[in-house]
Protein backbone atom coordinates (compact mmCIF):
# COMPACT_ATOMS: atom_id res chain seq x y z
CA UNK A 1 0.00 0.00 0.00
CA UNK A 2 2.03 2.67 -1.57
CA UNK A 3 1.12 6.44 0.16
CA UNK A 4 2.42 9.28 -1.47
CA UNK A 5 2.55 12.75 0.15
CA UNK A 6 3.00 15.50 -1.81
CA UNK A 7 5.93 18.30 -0.73
CA UNK A 8 6.22 21.60 -2.10
CA UNK A 9 8.26 24.66 -0.88
CA UNK A 10 6.31 26.45 1.16
CA UNK A 11 3.82 24.08 2.21
CA UNK A 12 2.39 23.86 5.87
CA UNK A 13 4.60 21.27 7.74
CA UNK A 14 1.91 19.78 10.11
CA UNK A 15 -0.72 19.35 7.36
CA UNK A 16 1.91 16.46 6.28
CA UNK A 17 3.40 15.20 9.16
CA UNK A 18 0.21 14.64 10.46
CA UNK A 19 -1.17 12.33 8.47
CA UNK A 20 1.77 10.73 7.77
CA UNK A 21 2.74 9.88 11.27
CA UNK A 22 -0.88 8.21 11.52
CA UNK A 23 -0.95 6.72 8.17
CA UNK A 24 2.86 5.41 8.10
CA UNK A 25 1.54 2.60 11.42
CA UNK A 26 -0.96 1.31 9.47
CA UNK A 27 -0.10 -2.67 8.24
CA UNK A 28 1.88 -2.75 5.03
CA UNK A 29 2.33 0.98 4.52
CA UNK A 30 4.68 1.88 2.09
CA UNK A 31 5.05 5.95 2.36
CA UNK A 32 7.09 8.01 0.56
CA UNK A 33 7.58 11.97 0.62
CA UNK A 34 7.40 13.02 -3.16
CA UNK A 35 8.55 15.82 -5.00
CA UNK A 36 9.88 17.79 -8.03
CA UNK A 37 12.98 17.22 -7.42
CA UNK A 38 14.26 15.22 -4.40
CA UNK A 39 16.01 16.78 -1.35
CA UNK A 40 15.16 19.23 1.33
CA UNK A 41 11.53 21.18 0.87
CA UNK A 42 11.24 24.44 2.94
CA UNK A 43 8.42 24.49 4.35
CA UNK A 44 6.00 27.47 5.67
CA UNK A 45 8.04 29.43 8.28
CA UNK A 46 10.96 28.01 6.66
CA UNK A 47 12.79 26.99 9.71
CA UNK A 48 12.21 23.13 9.04
CA UNK A 49 12.92 20.92 5.86
CA UNK A 50 11.31 17.88 5.08
CA UNK A 51 12.84 15.45 2.81
CA UNK A 52 11.67 14.66 -0.66
CA UNK A 53 12.73 10.86 -1.19
CA UNK A 54 11.29 10.73 -5.25
CA UNK A 55 10.77 12.53 -7.37
CA UNK A 56 6.88 13.29 -9.22
CA UNK A 57 7.77 11.10 -11.72
CA UNK A 58 9.28 8.54 -9.80
CA UNK A 59 5.74 7.42 -7.90
CA UNK A 60 3.23 7.65 -10.65
CA UNK A 61 0.83 5.03 -9.48
CA UNK A 62 0.80 5.73 -5.22
CA UNK A 63 -2.46 3.75 -4.01
CA UNK A 64 -3.30 6.95 -1.84
CA UNK A 65 -2.89 10.45 -2.64
CA UNK A 66 -1.96 12.95 0.41
CA UNK A 67 -2.04 16.48 -0.25
CA UNK A 68 -1.12 19.22 2.19
CA UNK A 69 -1.69 22.88 2.24
CA UNK A 70 -0.14 26.11 3.25
CA UNK A 71 1.14 29.03 1.56
CA UNK A 72 3.18 27.92 -1.06
CA UNK A 73 0.16 26.04 -2.66
CA UNK A 74 -0.38 29.35 -4.55
CA UNK A 75 2.34 28.77 -6.77
CA UNK A 76 1.29 25.48 -8.33
CA UNK A 77 -2.45 26.49 -9.10
CA UNK A 78 -2.07 27.86 -12.54
CA UNK A 79 -0.90 24.64 -14.04
CA UNK A 80 2.35 23.08 -14.26
CA UNK A 81 4.28 19.66 -13.21
CA UNK A 82 2.55 19.34 -9.46
CA UNK A 83 -1.10 19.58 -11.36
CA UNK A 84 0.12 16.82 -13.65
CA UNK A 85 1.15 14.65 -11.22
CA UNK A 86 -1.81 14.74 -8.84
CA UNK A 87 -3.95 14.03 -11.94
CA UNK A 88 -2.05 10.73 -12.97
CA UNK A 89 -1.60 9.80 -9.34
CA UNK A 90 -5.25 10.44 -8.93
CA UNK A 91 -6.12 8.37 -11.97
CA UNK A 92 -5.03 5.09 -10.31
CA UNK A 93 -5.45 5.67 -6.59
CA UNK A 94 -8.01 4.20 -4.28
CA UNK A 95 -7.83 7.08 -2.21
CA UNK A 96 -7.40 11.10 -2.94
CA UNK A 97 -6.86 13.33 0.42
CA UNK A 98 -5.76 16.41 1.23
CA UNK A 99 -4.94 18.95 4.34
CA UNK A 100 -6.31 22.71 4.79
CA UNK A 101 -5.72 24.59 1.19
CA UNK A 102 -4.41 21.47 -0.54
CA UNK A 103 -7.87 20.99 -1.25
CA UNK A 104 -7.78 23.80 -3.49
CA UNK A 105 -4.86 22.36 -5.49
CA UNK A 106 -7.15 19.13 -5.95
CA UNK A 107 -9.82 21.39 -7.13
CA UNK A 108 -7.61 23.06 -10.05
CA UNK A 109 -6.27 20.03 -10.79
CA UNK A 110 -9.89 19.13 -12.03
CA UNK A 111 -10.48 15.97 -9.70
CA UNK A 112 -13.18 17.69 -7.08
CA UNK A 113 -15.76 19.32 -9.95
CA UNK A 114 -18.75 18.67 -8.65
CA UNK A 115 -17.83 16.83 -4.81
CA UNK A 116 -18.50 17.78 -1.79
CA UNK A 117 -14.88 19.30 -0.34
CA UNK A 118 -13.42 21.38 2.60
CA UNK A 119 -10.56 23.00 3.60
CA UNK A 120 -8.63 25.68 6.21
CA UNK A 121 -12.36 28.45 7.09
CA UNK A 122 -10.24 31.09 6.17
CA UNK A 123 -10.44 29.66 2.35
CA UNK A 124 -13.43 28.17 2.04
CA UNK A 125 -14.83 30.74 -0.40
CA UNK A 126 -12.17 29.53 -3.01
CA UNK A 127 -13.59 25.85 -3.60
CA UNK A 128 -16.92 26.75 -5.39
CA UNK A 129 -15.14 29.07 -8.02
CA UNK A 130 -12.89 26.16 -8.98
CA UNK A 131 -15.84 23.92 -9.27
CA UNK A 132 -15.92 22.24 -5.57
CA UNK A 133 -19.03 22.28 -3.10
CA UNK A 134 -18.00 23.66 -0.12
CA UNK A 135 -19.01 22.03 3.05
CA UNK A 136 -17.80 23.21 6.88
CA UNK A 137 -16.82 20.33 8.14
CA UNK A 138 -13.59 19.29 9.77
CA UNK A 139 -13.26 16.19 7.31
CA UNK A 140 -15.63 15.47 4.45
CA UNK A 141 -15.60 12.30 2.22
CA UNK A 142 -16.96 12.23 -1.06
CA UNK A 143 -16.42 8.69 -3.02
CA UNK A 144 -12.82 8.59 -2.84
CA UNK A 145 -12.09 11.83 -1.96
CA UNK A 146 -11.28 12.99 1.56
CA UNK A 147 -10.62 16.24 2.99
CA UNK A 148 -9.91 18.03 5.31
CA UNK A 149 -9.81 21.54 7.76
CA UNK A 150 -6.92 23.60 7.78
CA UNK A 151 -3.73 22.50 9.22
CA UNK A 152 -4.31 19.80 12.58
CA UNK A 153 -7.39 18.75 10.77
CA UNK A 154 -5.54 16.69 9.29
CA UNK A 155 -5.04 14.32 12.12
CA UNK A 156 -8.67 13.71 12.28
CA UNK A 157 -9.22 12.97 8.27
CA UNK A 158 -5.86 10.26 8.80
CA UNK A 159 -7.79 8.25 11.56
CA UNK A 160 -10.98 8.43 9.51
CA UNK A 161 -8.86 6.76 6.68
CA UNK A 162 -7.44 4.74 8.79
CA UNK A 163 -10.58 3.22 9.94
CA UNK A 164 -11.56 2.30 6.29
CA UNK A 165 -8.20 0.94 4.98
CA UNK A 166 -7.75 -0.93 8.24
CA UNK A 167 -10.64 -1.33 10.41
CA UNK A 168 -11.73 0.36 13.37
CA UNK A 169 -9.27 -1.88 15.84
CA UNK A 170 -6.71 -0.80 14.08
CA UNK A 171 -7.15 2.48 13.99
CA UNK A 172 -8.34 2.68 18.06
CA UNK A 173 -4.76 1.32 18.35
CA UNK A 174 -2.50 3.95 16.24
CA UNK A 175 -4.97 6.65 17.93
CA UNK A 176 -3.75 5.29 21.57
CA UNK A 177 -0.51 4.50 20.54
CA UNK A 178 -0.31 8.27 19.46
CA UNK A 179 -2.11 8.86 22.90
CA UNK A 180 -4.77 10.98 20.62
CA UNK A 181 -6.83 12.27 23.31
CA UNK A 182 -6.58 16.09 22.75
CA UNK A 183 -6.99 19.14 25.17
CA UNK A 184 -6.59 22.06 23.64
CA UNK A 185 -5.83 24.72 26.54
CA UNK A 186 -8.18 26.99 24.46
CA UNK A 187 -11.16 26.46 23.20
CA UNK A 188 -10.47 28.75 20.02
CA UNK A 189 -9.86 26.59 17.01
CA UNK A 190 -12.83 27.04 15.29
CA UNK A 191 -14.68 30.34 14.16
CA UNK A 192 -17.73 28.94 16.15
CA UNK A 193 -15.89 29.02 19.00
CA UNK A 194 -13.07 31.77 19.16
CA UNK A 195 -13.86 34.96 20.64
CA UNK A 196 -14.53 37.55 18.54
CA UNK A 197 -11.91 39.76 19.56
CA UNK A 198 -9.36 36.80 18.10
CA UNK A 199 -12.10 35.82 15.19
CA UNK A 200 -11.28 39.55 13.96
CA UNK A 201 -7.70 39.59 14.46
CA UNK A 202 -7.34 36.40 12.55
CA UNK A 203 -9.56 37.38 9.57
CA UNK A 204 -7.67 40.84 9.47
CA UNK A 205 -4.51 38.17 8.98
CA UNK A 206 -6.43 36.27 5.83
CA UNK A 207 -4.21 37.20 3.29
CA UNK A 208 -1.05 36.59 5.56
CA UNK A 209 -2.11 33.32 6.99
CA UNK A 210 -2.81 31.69 3.39
CA UNK A 211 -0.52 33.42 0.86
CA UNK A 212 2.48 34.57 3.43
CA UNK A 213 5.44 36.13 1.24
CA UNK B 1 13.66 34.14 20.91
CA UNK B 2 15.31 31.11 20.32
CA UNK B 3 13.55 27.93 20.43
CA UNK B 4 15.92 24.68 19.99
CA UNK B 5 13.88 21.94 18.42
CA UNK B 6 16.44 18.95 18.97
CA UNK B 7 16.75 15.78 16.70
CA UNK B 8 17.74 12.21 16.78
CA UNK B 9 17.95 9.50 14.75
CA UNK B 10 14.31 7.79 14.99
CA UNK B 11 12.86 10.45 16.78
CA UNK B 12 8.61 10.50 16.52
CA UNK B 13 7.79 13.13 13.46
CA UNK B 14 4.89 14.81 15.17
CA UNK B 15 7.09 15.18 18.51
CA UNK B 16 8.72 17.76 16.88
CA UNK B 17 6.50 18.82 14.36
CA UNK B 18 3.67 19.42 16.70
CA UNK B 19 5.51 21.95 18.88
CA UNK B 20 7.09 23.92 15.70
CA UNK B 21 4.17 24.63 14.32
CA UNK B 22 2.49 26.09 16.95
CA UNK B 23 5.82 27.81 18.43
CA UNK B 24 7.09 29.04 15.07
CA UNK B 25 4.03 31.30 15.09
CA UNK B 26 4.72 33.42 17.73
CA UNK B 27 5.63 36.76 17.43
CA UNK B 28 9.48 37.02 17.88
CA UNK B 29 9.85 33.36 17.51
CA UNK B 30 13.13 31.72 15.67
CA UNK B 31 13.14 28.09 15.49
CA UNK B 32 16.10 26.08 14.97
CA UNK B 33 16.21 22.35 14.63
CA UNK B 34 19.56 21.16 15.97
CA UNK B 35 21.08 17.80 15.90
CA UNK B 36 24.52 16.03 16.34
CA UNK B 37 25.43 16.94 12.61
CA UNK B 38 23.67 19.25 10.41
CA UNK B 39 21.30 17.42 7.39
CA UNK B 40 18.52 15.03 7.14
CA UNK B 41 17.48 13.22 10.27
CA UNK B 42 15.56 10.07 9.95
CA UNK B 43 12.34 9.52 12.13
CA UNK B 44 11.22 6.38 13.18
CA UNK B 45 9.55 4.88 10.22
CA UNK B 46 12.23 5.97 8.41
CA UNK B 47 10.46 7.25 5.59
CA UNK B 48 10.20 11.07 6.61
CA UNK B 49 13.68 13.10 7.26
CA UNK B 50 13.59 15.87 8.97
CA UNK B 51 16.67 18.60 8.29
CA UNK B 52 19.16 19.58 11.20
CA UNK B 53 20.21 23.14 10.51
CA UNK B 54 23.02 23.76 12.90
CA UNK B 55 24.58 21.29 15.19
CA UNK B 56 24.40 21.24 19.01
CA UNK B 57 27.07 23.37 19.56
CA UNK B 58 26.00 25.85 17.59
CA UNK B 59 22.75 26.71 19.81
CA UNK B 60 24.38 26.33 23.35
CA UNK B 61 21.93 29.22 24.67
CA UNK B 62 18.25 29.02 23.61
CA UNK B 63 15.92 30.45 25.74
CA UNK B 64 13.62 27.32 24.94
CA UNK B 65 14.42 23.94 24.42
CA UNK B 66 11.78 21.07 22.59
CA UNK B 67 13.05 17.17 23.01
CA UNK B 68 11.13 15.09 21.39
CA UNK B 69 10.78 11.25 21.82
CA UNK B 70 10.30 8.29 19.94
CA UNK B 71 12.47 5.00 19.71
CA UNK B 72 15.61 6.25 19.03
CA UNK B 73 15.37 8.25 22.20
CA UNK B 74 16.93 4.73 24.19
CA UNK B 75 20.08 5.15 22.22
CA UNK B 76 21.11 8.44 24.38
CA UNK B 77 19.68 7.52 27.59
CA UNK B 78 23.17 6.65 29.44
CA UNK B 79 25.51 9.44 28.35
CA UNK B 80 27.01 11.27 24.97
CA UNK B 81 26.27 14.30 23.27
CA UNK B 82 22.64 14.62 23.67
CA UNK B 83 22.54 14.41 27.31
CA UNK B 84 25.47 17.02 27.79
CA UNK B 85 23.55 19.58 25.08
CA UNK B 86 20.78 18.85 27.13
CA UNK B 87 22.35 20.06 30.54
CA UNK B 88 24.12 23.53 28.69
CA UNK B 89 21.06 24.58 27.03
CA UNK B 90 18.96 23.81 30.14
CA UNK B 91 21.30 25.98 31.80
CA UNK B 92 20.50 29.06 30.52
CA UNK B 93 16.84 28.29 28.95
CA UNK B 94 13.78 30.15 30.09
CA UNK B 95 11.89 26.76 29.07
CA UNK B 96 12.91 22.94 28.66
CA UNK B 97 9.98 20.99 27.51
CA UNK B 98 9.47 17.64 25.94
CA UNK B 99 7.24 15.41 24.54
CA UNK B 100 6.33 11.99 24.93
CA UNK B 101 9.42 9.80 25.90
CA UNK B 102 11.29 13.30 25.31
CA UNK B 103 11.25 13.63 28.82
CA UNK B 104 13.25 10.49 29.86
CA UNK B 105 15.58 11.74 28.20
CA UNK B 106 15.43 14.99 30.49
CA UNK B 107 15.24 13.08 33.49
CA UNK B 108 18.64 10.99 32.48
CA UNK B 109 20.10 14.52 32.18
CA UNK B 110 19.38 15.10 35.41
CA UNK B 111 16.76 17.99 34.56
CA UNK B 112 13.72 16.47 36.20
CA UNK B 113 14.79 15.57 39.48
CA UNK B 114 12.36 15.71 42.08
CA UNK B 115 9.95 17.62 39.45
CA UNK B 116 6.37 16.14 38.50
CA UNK B 117 6.68 15.21 35.10
CA UNK B 118 4.79 13.40 32.37
CA UNK B 119 5.37 10.82 29.17
CA UNK B 120 4.12 8.52 26.98
CA UNK B 121 1.19 6.47 28.90
CA UNK B 122 3.26 3.14 28.25
CA UNK B 123 6.70 4.77 29.34
CA UNK B 124 4.96 6.18 32.99
CA UNK B 125 7.18 3.23 35.12
CA UNK B 126 10.03 4.64 33.82
CA UNK B 127 9.89 8.37 35.12
CA UNK B 128 10.73 7.21 38.80
CA UNK B 129 14.05 5.65 38.11
CA UNK B 130 15.11 8.55 36.67
CA UNK B 131 13.86 10.91 39.37
CA UNK B 132 11.36 12.31 38.20
CA UNK B 133 7.86 12.46 40.07
CA UNK B 134 4.97 10.93 37.69
CA UNK B 135 2.52 12.60 36.65
CA UNK B 136 -0.62 10.89 34.80
CA UNK B 137 -1.69 13.58 33.23
CA UNK B 138 -1.37 15.35 29.69
CA UNK B 139 0.41 18.48 29.96
CA UNK B 140 2.26 19.25 33.27
CA UNK B 141 4.10 22.28 34.17
CA UNK B 142 6.69 22.32 36.94
CA UNK B 143 9.21 25.42 37.47
CA UNK B 144 10.01 26.02 34.15
CA UNK B 145 9.43 22.33 32.52
CA UNK B 146 6.91 21.64 30.98
CA UNK B 147 6.19 17.80 30.06
CA UNK B 148 3.90 16.44 27.47
CA UNK B 149 2.06 12.74 27.19
CA UNK B 150 2.36 10.68 23.88
CA UNK B 151 3.29 12.21 20.68
CA UNK B 152 0.07 14.14 20.29
CA UNK B 153 -0.01 15.63 23.29
CA UNK B 154 2.98 18.10 21.85
CA UNK B 155 0.33 20.26 20.30
CA UNK B 156 -1.38 20.75 23.65
CA UNK B 157 1.83 21.62 25.60
CA UNK B 158 2.79 24.13 22.75
CA UNK B 159 -0.73 25.79 23.17
CA UNK B 160 0.11 26.46 26.72
CA UNK B 161 3.95 27.50 26.53
CA UNK B 162 2.23 29.75 23.42
CA UNK B 163 -0.32 31.28 26.11
CA UNK B 164 2.54 32.21 28.70
CA UNK B 165 4.98 33.59 26.03
CA UNK B 166 2.46 35.65 24.00
CA UNK B 167 -0.81 35.80 26.31
CA UNK B 168 -4.28 33.86 25.89
CA UNK B 169 -5.22 35.81 22.75
CA UNK B 170 -2.00 35.58 20.76
CA UNK B 171 -2.25 31.60 21.52
CA UNK B 172 -5.74 31.43 20.90
CA UNK B 173 -4.79 33.48 17.32
CA UNK B 174 -2.42 30.36 16.48
CA UNK B 175 -4.94 27.67 17.54
CA UNK B 176 -7.97 29.69 15.38
CA UNK B 177 -5.15 29.84 12.20
CA UNK B 178 -4.50 26.05 13.08
CA UNK B 179 -8.44 25.05 13.23
CA UNK B 180 -7.24 23.24 15.87
CA UNK B 181 -10.68 21.83 17.10
CA UNK B 182 -10.08 18.60 17.31
CA UNK B 183 -12.53 15.75 16.42
CA UNK B 184 -11.12 12.60 16.56
CA UNK B 185 -13.47 9.75 15.18
CA UNK B 186 -12.67 7.55 17.74
CA UNK B 187 -12.66 7.42 21.29
CA UNK B 188 -9.42 5.41 22.04
CA UNK B 189 -6.59 8.02 22.48
CA UNK B 190 -5.94 6.98 26.56
CA UNK B 191 -6.26 3.94 28.31
CA UNK B 192 -9.10 5.47 30.27
CA UNK B 193 -10.74 5.94 27.40
CA UNK B 194 -9.74 3.18 24.86
CA UNK B 195 -11.87 -0.29 24.47
CA UNK B 196 -10.52 -3.08 26.11
CA UNK B 197 -9.13 -4.79 23.63
CA UNK B 198 -7.16 -2.48 22.00
CA UNK B 199 -5.88 -1.57 25.20
CA UNK B 200 -4.63 -5.50 25.41
CA UNK B 201 -3.65 -5.11 22.07
CA UNK B 202 -1.20 -1.65 22.35
CA UNK B 203 -0.03 -2.97 25.80
CA UNK B 204 1.07 -6.54 24.29
CA UNK B 205 3.10 -4.16 21.77
CA UNK B 206 5.03 -2.49 24.35
CA UNK B 207 8.52 -2.66 23.63
CA UNK B 208 7.68 -2.66 19.63
CA UNK B 209 6.49 1.07 20.15
CA UNK B 210 8.79 2.75 22.71
CA UNK B 211 11.99 0.78 21.43
CA UNK B 212 10.95 -0.17 17.71
CA UNK B 213 13.97 -1.91 16.30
Amino acid sequence: MQIAVLLFERLTALDAVGPYEVLAHLPGADVVFVGERRGPVRTEVGSLALTADATLAEVSNPDIVVVPGGPGQRAHMDGGPILDWLRTADAGSAWTTSVCTGSLLLAAAGLLTGRRATTHWLAHDQLAPLGAVPVAERVVTDGKYLTAAGVSAGLDMAFTLAGRLAGDTVAQCVQLAHEYDPQPPYRAGSPDTAPPAVLAAVRARRDLILNRP
